[in-house]
């Protein structure tokens, strides 16, 4: 079986190192430059933890750098091994592993963290690797985890970054401001709960655009002007009122 | 058992009208201008299809405008039956009900398509009633629908109303956003699908503000600039990145 080791123990070091393991990959050590978090991540699957990126074992055959972007160049820099090395960012080249002939990239498209669990069977997996020996042994690997695997160039995964930005990061921001027009009135983020669910469950089978809903989409300048009213203290919410609806109106009126 | 008539045969209508019927409640008419539907409604309720409001039934207690905001006023006016009469608004005051002694709202905080079931279950009902005989029969009709019911003021419901707006209408069309970047890469929207299950999920038990993740919260500028030079050629789509992001940093900022 497949031996990997793993640098980082942030969230996606610790998730897709325990589904791989789970696959039966053979996890060969961990190493991390915050050593507590290193340690504990080694023990959990009962593996090797080093203190020097130098001691990895040199019969692993992938090893998968989860650490921040900014600090996948130097990391990359230091191993010395000679087998397949990749990272898990959504959007840096490989130049950053330019140091190492069979290089690529491993990036997991969902939300990882600490303590929630994550059917990796489900996640879309977006390889990319200097060669074929690279790219087949990155996609046997994936293939291990995930039914969800597919080869994309750089700029198509930054899109797929970028796309994943909209809809989870600003999304959740969105959630953010209900919450505080909730709160500033003394209502609970509970009432939402069951629409927040429910709109993510609409889009599973039909494109965004056509389950669109509300005063924008409709055309419905009278629910939308008191909206404006009751924000009417509140720059920041009525500017990303204003802009948002505009880009619905605008989306739709295109459509027609 | 109580005796309800329907007004409408959109989507409330359908949804509210199936799920009272199912609780025990007697459906006892179902008006609607666009008689096509309302007759497709009436039988499915097993009930009365009127062709005038005036034919509605006199022994019914509570007659439900499930309409279009803008229609209400005039189907209120209309109704000469002695019985409660309620709205579905999330947004109007219970004035346009003003010809009813016994008048209120009854609002469902859920997105209600046809061809989708809901839970009513957990769907919140938010009430309003013009004196305390009227709002212990809405409470008792909601209780039999929902476990969610409570009782709030116009400014709250248009609160509610608002939020709502930001959480599901607003988050759609982030969705939309994103399928339309990734399209015009040739890359599926299935890609975020798992992603967007998740982020409406992390929320269910903590608060948004606890589970933002992305560049904007870790303050990473070199992701943002590199995300606004992939829109550089979609000025609408870089301009909802640039404000969602000033938000996202901007509400971060004063919770430290």
């Amino acid at each position: 079986m497949i031996k990997i080791a793993i640098i980082g123990a942030g969230n996606v070091a610790s998730h897709l190192g325990i589904a791989l393991q789970h696959a039966g990959a053979e996890i060969t050590a961990v190493y991390a430059r915050d050593e507590r978090k290193a340690k504990a991540l080694a023990t959990k699957f009962h593996t090797l933890w080093v203190d020097d990126i130098d001691k990895l074992p040199a019969n692993t055959q992938l090893t998968i750098i989860a650490v921040k972007d900014e600090a996948i160049a130097e990391v990359s820099n230091q191993i010395n091994i000679s087998g397949t090395v990749a990272h898990t960012s959504g959007i840096l080249g490989m130049d950053a592993l330019a140091k190492h002939k069979h290089r690529g990239v491993f990036y997991p498209l969902q939300t990882l963290k600490s303590g929630v669990d994550v059917n990796f069977n489900t996640v879309p997996l977006l390889l990319e690797a200097s060669n074929e020996e690279t790219i087949r042994l990155l996609k046997k690997t994936a293939k291990l985890i995930s039914q969800k695997v597919s080869e994309v160039k750089l700029h198509e995964r930054q899109m797929a970054h970028l796309a994943a930005v909209f809809s989870n990061n600003f999304t959740n921001h969105l959630y953010a401001v209900a919450n505080d027009i909730l709160q500033t009135h003394g209502l609970s983020f509970d009432l939402l709960k069951p629409l927040i669910v429910q709109t993510a469950q609409n889009i599973q089978h039909q494109l965004p655009a056509e389950v669109q809903t509300g005063p924008a989409v409709r055309g419905d300048m009278e629910t939308i002007d008191m909206h404006l009213q009751l924000l009417r203290e509140h720059v920041q919410y009525r500017q990303l009122y204003e802009l948002i609806s505009a880009s619905i109106i605008e989306q739709h009126r295109n459509k027609k």
